[in-house]
């Protein structure tokens, strides 16, 4: 039986990024969001929404930059800590111990921890509502070697990504399912 | 160390959505997304990227409403077919037995067999490159009722949903993490 629970921003799973900053004097910033994804491969595009009040609104707006960084789960406290506070009131980079890396493309940090980097201009603006979603052209992906299987492919056991609940507000692994005939390998 | 991989749309996780909308004879299709993701709180939307070649793309301009269905993992092979062929030439809830309702509210069908399906009116199309984004209002979220625990709140263990990894075109699933002193109920 279906039940009908109204207007709400429910999908499973969300994803989890942390967007990558500089302020107006080059200050780093990283900031939690889990609304965003992927949304064109010509060019290379990636989507991030974001309110107005953030720190990192006005930061992509200067600098017209951002990264997009993919943690994995041993870095699950940092990563929960950069979406309660504000950059306006702390150094998140200072306080987690977290190494911001400029790129040479863009005046943006990436984050040196994590696996996956996603270095990012912007590429558009769209007002939605009390959401602004940034479209960031992704210039470059750096990826830490050791996860690298022999072609070149990530491996996502090594990446440890993890998901965000936001009804339970909680994060989710993410791992090998098996299936009765259809395994990860076979599709 | 880091790699530089250059220009892809690589994140983790992917997740993956279906989306159900009526052709021009109101014939019911599906097709597996996934680049898109929740992109604003208010009004609450959601966004889809396709490309123009597919037949759900003409399907939501024609009808200006889509559905998102997220699909739990005994679901995975229909899953994995919906996103393999075009409705131009399979009538993929005919071939999948899946069953197609039409949702009073907008004129799309929601995958009755998935637990949760998002009701979207159109409220803006991005065009971005390749791909199109269309933004979709959600005027309503429906659950199965037995997913769903005392407070009304979804029970992720019982939603059972999954990933997709683009690198390896592969499928994983989503699971409680634990982390000493931090696992998922401490948050």
């Amino acid at each position: 039986m279906k039940k009908s629970l109204g207007q709400q921003t429910l999908v499973y799973p969300h994803l989890v990024f942390v967007i990558g900053s500089y302020d107006i004097k080059n200050k780093p910033n990283m900031m939690t969001v889990s609304w965003g994804g992927i949304c064109c491969s010509k060019p290379p595009c990636v989507a991030i929404s974001l309110r107005k009040a953030t720190y990192t609104y006005n930061n992509i707006l200067i600098n017209k930059a951002f990264t997009v960084n993919i943690p994995s789960k041993k870095y699950i406290k940092e990563t929960d800590y950069v979406g309660t506070v504000s950059g306006k009131e702390v150094d998140k980079f200072k306080k987690t111990g977290l190494t911001p890396v400029k790129h040479k493309l863009i005046n943006a940090p990436y984050i040196q921890e994590f696996p996956i980097n996603l270095i990012c201009q912007l590429y558009k603006i769209i007002e939605i509502g009390l959401h602004t979603q940034f479209i960031g052209e992704i210039l470059d992906v750096l990826i830490d070697e050791e996860i690298l299987d022999q072609g070149n492919k990530p491996i996502l056991d090594k990446i440890q990504p993890f998901c965000y609940d936001s009804a339970t507000r909680s994060y989710y692994g993410v791992g090998t399912i098996e299936l009765d005939g259809f395994t990860t390998k076979s599709i």
